[in-house]
């Protein structure tokens, strides 16, 4: 045994932090039901009760405990602790403790801590105009948005890493542990450095039951339990019962000692001691019954240690005046008397339990990453840019320049900034970054392991989850970092984008939270690079998912070539509040810009490429071919280049977006065009055909509102596809040169019948593509050796 | 110890088996490198190789070493086995097993068990025109699309539920089992009833390393493993090695235990004896070199057991010697000489290693259960309607009616039905359900606990990926379900349900993969009925995500009251082959259709609702008020009695769409309206007030080629959420009856200056809500107690 770093908390002491204990709860259950008599000094009535209860109680007295036992620890050890709360319907306990604490009146002034505060903290819970039932970005000390479950712990994680003066307590209710996410993220362990990272203690809260039902981890037995997280590497703490009395002491000694073991983890650590495994760190298991200290029994139905406690153990407390008399006795059972003073404040024995400053939990700059954030040190992107002396003349791999970049991010930002992702960094081409970083393993290294390191940078687990959830944690408490991801299954995450999205919506009309870093995917290996792994890897979706969100929040980039993609890259890093979606090759593609002509493109959003059309002022478009996405770019100037051989006379112009959302109207969106600049570059009335990286529908409903929008011509993917050769999968959705070069000839008014032959040309062509791909496998040298520009270039308008 | 029940298997029967093995590896290697020279009865040359080099070395060997032991197991007890591939990347082994045994010639004649059957066998392989590089639904024997990965284990739980006869192996690659989704599926045995369900052997295959990293579990040790499936309540068994001879003998008397104990289990159940908890179940944990049997060292470097071994592990085999000769060797080294005949058929004591029939893994009909599955018998939905004297006199709860129907599907189903849910079903009202079936829960059962039985067929677990992949594996396995879920959360299946999307498409072009159930969502507890959860719970964008999705297998539907959910739900459960969305809210809301009208409308998707419009023959309607979903559709009758209260000349048509994809073009979706059908439901140039349950953009996109698109004016969510009230939500997205009838007058061309007093009116009306609201927490009565009509019914068309 180890000797405590501590004396045992006294038994007075003890009792203390239960009259705490019951402040909270009794701002718990007055949240849920009272509109006013917040200190119980009249009987109840009727019209001190809400008509509509919300909330949920059955988490709320757990979540309360486990917060008062914590202010001891800051307290006793000086130490910075965040509270993540997964349990996040529990958002009353929450609320109540940063009130009692003083963190929350700071913030919000109007809610004073005394009688009147009181009565406005009561009524504005779960009430329109006021604040949500859960924990939510309104709620001081939180990073954690309650609603939807599974996160809690891989947040606590990404929170922890590269802040080595932080502890994470994480609160993990039973019915969440059920998640997949969750089950997944108790392997953090295995990527957290003592040396570096700060620690993370799960404080796993079985009350038993989820909604209507018992809980799996619940109601497995003590013995399979601490198996289970040996097993996961930690070492479980147990505090069973429900006596409070008995229930303080164990929790508190249980609280001591995973403190202790934290602190000699780290110290051996930090004291250069070798780690030759994981270190296995405490996490405690709290069995406590659900509803803790509410109504047992409610006409003669069990509530306490039961589902019927999850939500509102007593209804119709308004109607029934049983049930009124239940919730008396309830709340008077806190005795409110020996907790608030006459004028309703907190007595100050209780007030001295809680942390000052920014020790307080509610208040600790960590949950209010925005205070903390430095701004990223970025390099000059033309130092890493490709030269280009004319169009499509060199190849490039776009994610491999761009890797060359995020090498000097991470050297200049030694301890602000990660790479996340599951294990596809070496394979979306960002290998170069290795040679500057390691990837993080906290495991054995084998003697013949590349790229690993306890203090490697670049974070990789085979799961989209975790990578997500980790660098959501790591943003919110104030750092910078980027998603690397396979197109198609950044969908695995879609749901996490949706909270992070929404916490971001509200977070940013929040005066009191600073701007935190914006969350960037990089999304590489994408349905059109996807021939070799087949169908099941083949969703450009994602996009479309994003831009149902806020326009003030959500980007999409579309960058053609390295340069494009080096200047969208370090725009998006160092943007804030942002979810900045960037999709690009990773294959050696033809390089279009210059570095100058790529900012200047870039800025824009999207231009006409004047050197690939032949337009002039004399003889404007008969058609407009545009392209989004390196993919149909490329798709788009082989097709130009048929059409300019085949049809000299045939006026076309080029058009390249890189911004997607900016195809929008300025009133969708901030990047978007108005109507004249949009056809100035678009026309007003000339066909368009228009080849897209995603699903043809995201283009139609970015422009519906465009006058020319029934001359749009999509062409993008239509979920055809296989295991095949790249350029048949363009084939396969009707993306690629010849189809393009067909559509445009349909399109133009007259054309058709002056370019039958031409027509024919193109399908035979097709032909020729398909009996090759069959005989050999591979793509036809005609396509495959293609270089812009096989016409004659007789030069369009000078750029 | 327990006697076993066979004797262990003979050393000269090993021998065969590994020979067997050398078969399968041989084949596999074959797929990923040659065109030809199929039984190297030549050097190879490179002309024998093809160009492109794809596919996945490093897990096949393990799977083809599973795949030959399980075949042994088949014969030795007579069993029905269901292979499920987590590693999915394997597709070679997969493949080659399935020849070796003969399923795959049966199934593909063209690909013969000959040596010209093995060079076809070959060259399809990852090759343009032949088979995807993963186990796909061209695989025979696979209900699991190798692709993404996670979804394995639960997978297999599904397949086992209800199918006593089947025992479900599953191969768990070690980077599949970092993923959330598959750690959360290890508590399925908490939901596996030994007596009516199958049983699943979980086989964690741990080759040590993904692409370009180490795994977690494979790095971890022995000890912490056995505790941690311990502790999720298995029986680990272990086979750990390099040395095929010892590893042989291992693998065969551990999976002799392992079958034996499942056989126990079984049988004690099935006798009637009590079970106090979960069974402890056996698994295996099978450590073997990655790319075992491959080429140790190419070029100096590590090759097996690393993950240079993870795709091809040899490349340029074509263009280098060196290389070639490596593949030589390692192919030789096969002795495919003491493998096929003459003829390059497989020697016939090989050949009888194999079962026979429909027990070969690669025919059993558990695999394609559209061979097992019965027609769901479903009652008439005329017995559960709701009675409908006048269109919004009856208030009811849309899915509570739609419950009863269901638990007559319980009823007449009693081994072919299961509802899933993330404990949500009694949340989303379909409790009624419980009055002929539980819970499933396996776990302890306490005094206190209601709706939980060991044979209860509802089932729920806190975790969507779990309730998907249930379903999944139940309809790929022939049988039917539903799973009901919050419509906000349901993205967090996105991903999953991109794959099962992509199954179907391929699936249905394959003659002999039979059809099976249509994949049924119930979204309730949606986007506008959680004002009391708030922002984090509300999110309608599952439908554009569906929308993406081939039109001949993606339908959503929004039934907007009971009668039209009982006939959406009962047509759902009766096709096949689809995905069917349907949303539908629980709350006591109006109904409007009596069930005749129900049906009539839901038959064709869409309609004019005569009874609440009030044009003429003579005098057509100025403006069209439209709906999808059920809160849209009542704010768009209240807006229309608003409007017939105040602007009686005006002519107003009520136009309802229950099927939402048959708003497209014909050419678009199957579903779909012509031009001039549309036409008679919407006009050709009426303004169109369009009130609808999800994201504005998913009807312009679904309408832009409409000749009267302009005109559509679409109010829906705009992802302005928070905790408030129901009519609040509805205000704070503009989709209320106050700003649909202002904005119907705004849109009707000269009415605005003639009506400016009622958009007064209806801002007053507006302000009002404001002001009551923030006040009482509660709706205000005007709204809340609206019946329809308030306006004097002059009286429409008839229906």
């Amino acid at each position: 045994m180890d000797t405590p770093l501590h004396p045992p908390v006294s038994d007075p002491d003890l009792r203390l932090l239960d009259r705490y204990w019951r402040a909270a709860n009794y701002l718990s259950v007055g949240q849920i039901y009272l509109l006013d008599n917040p200190l119980l000094r009249q009987p109840l009535e009727a019209g001190h009760i809400k008509s509509r209860l919300l909330g949920h109680w059955g988490t709320t007295p757990g979540l309360n405990f486990i917060y008062a036992h914590l202010n001891r620890i800051i307290r006793q050890r000086d130490t910075n602790l965040l509270y993540i709360c997964g349990p996040g319907h529990g958002g009353p306990g929450m609320v109540a403790n940063t009130w009692l604490e003083g963190s929350y009146s700071e913030i919000y002034p109007d809610i004073s801590q005394d009688a009147e505060g009181m009565r406005k903290l009561f009524r504005q819970f779960s009430f329109p105009g006021g604040i949500p039932s859960h924990a939510a970005p309104e709620t001081p000390g939180s990073i954690h948005e309650g609603g939807e479950l599974g996160y809690s712990l891989v947040h606590a994680f990404g929170a922890a890493f590269d802040n080595p003066n932080l502890i994470v307590p994480c609160v993990i209710g039973d019915g969440e542990a059920e998640t997949g996410p969750l089950a997944a993220s108790w392997h953090g362990t295995k990527f957290l450095n003592p040396v570096r990272d700060g620690a993370v203690l799960p404080i796993l809260h079985l009350n038993g039951y989820k909604i209507a039902n018992p809980t799996i981890l619940g109601r497995t037995d003590d013995g399979d339990l601490e198996q289970l997280f040996n097993g996961y590497g930690y070492e479980p703490l147990f505090v069973v019962g429900d006596d409070p009395q008995l229930m303080h002491r164990q929790m508190a000694d249980v609280l001591d000692k995973a403190f202790d073991r934290i602190q000699q983890i780290q110290q051996a650590a930090r004291r250069g001691e070798a780690q030759k495994r994981v270190p296995r760190w405490p996490m405690i298991i709290l069995r406590s019954p659900k509803g803790w200290t509410g109504p047992k029994t409610v006409d003669g139905k069990k509530v306490e240690g039961f589902w019927r406690a999850h939500q509102v153990p007593v209804a119709e407390c308004r109607e029934n005046e049983a049930h009124r008399e239940i919730l008396q006795q309830w709340m008077a059972g806190y005795h409110p008397d020996e907790l608030f003073d006459d004028a309703g404040r907190l007595m100050p024995e209780l007030q001295a339990l809680a942390p000052t400053g920014d020790k307080r939990m509610g208040s600790t700059p960590y949950a209010n990453g925005g205070r903390l954030r430095n701004l990223l040190e970025v390099p000059d992107i033309r130092q890493y840019a490709v030269e280009v002396n004319r169009p499509g003349e060199t190849l490039a791999q776009s994610t491999a320049v761009l890797a060359s970049y995020l090498s000097e991010i991470f050297t200049r930002n030694p301890e602000n900034f990660r790479l996340f992702g599951p294990d596809e960094t070496a394979s979306n081409r960002l290998g170069k970054v290795f040679d500057v970083t390691n990837r993080s393993w906290m495991e054995a290294i084998l003697p013949w392991d590349e790229q690993l390191a306890q203090d490697g940078r670049v974070m990789e687990i085979l799961s989209e989850h975790q990578c997500q959830g980790w660098l959501e944690g790591y943003l919110l408490t104030g750092r910078h970092g980027l998603f690397n991801c396979y197109e198609a299954f950044i969908h695995i995450i879609d749901s996490m984008f949706n909270q992070h999205a929404k916490w971001l919506k509200v977070s940013r009309k929040l005066p009191w939270r600073k701007p935190i870093s914006s969350l960037n995917y990089l999304l590489s290996s994408h349905v059109w690079r996807q021939d070799h792994n087949g169908y099941s890897h083949q969703d450009p979706g994602f996009m479309d998912h994003v831009a149902n969100k806020k326009a003030d929040i959500a980007r999409i980039y579309l960058p053609p070539d390295a340069n494009t993609l080096l200047w969208v890259g370090d725009h998006c890093l160092r943007t804030w509040d942002r979810i900045n979606v960037i999709v690009a090759g990773k294959q050696p593609e033809p390089q279009w810009l210059t570095m100058d002509e790529a900012i200047r493109h870039c800025e824009k959003g999207m231009g006409i490429w004047h050197w690939a059309g032949n337009e002039t002022a004399e003889d404007p478009s008969d058609v407009v071919m545009a392209c989004a996405g390196d993919v149909p770019t490329l798709e788009t100037l082989a097709a130009v280049d048929l059409l300019r051989q085949y049809l000299p006379d045939l006026r076309v112009r080029v058009v390249n977006v890189v911004d997607l959302l900016a195809m929008q109207t300025k009133e969708q969106h901030p990047h978007g065009l108005d109507e004249q600049e949009w056809e100035t570059i678009f026309t007003a009335d000339k066909p368009v055909i228009f080849a897209f990286h995603g699903y043809p529908a995201l283009i139609h409903r970015l422009t519906w509102q465009r006058n020319n929008h029934r001359n749009i011509h999509v062409h993008g993917f239509n979920e055809e596809g296989t295991t095949t050769t790249p350029f048949d999968m363009t084939v396969l959705n009707e993306l690629d040169r010849y189809h393009l070069a067909q559509n445009a000839i349909l399109c133009v008014p007259g054309l058709q019948e002056e370019a039958g032959g031409v027509l024919d040309a193109l399908q035979e062509k097709l032909a020729a593509h398909h009996a090759w791909v069959r005989e050999y496998g591979e793509d036809i040298p005609e396509v495959h050796n293609w270089k812009w520009p096989s016409h004659e270039d007789k030069g369009g308008a000078p750029d």
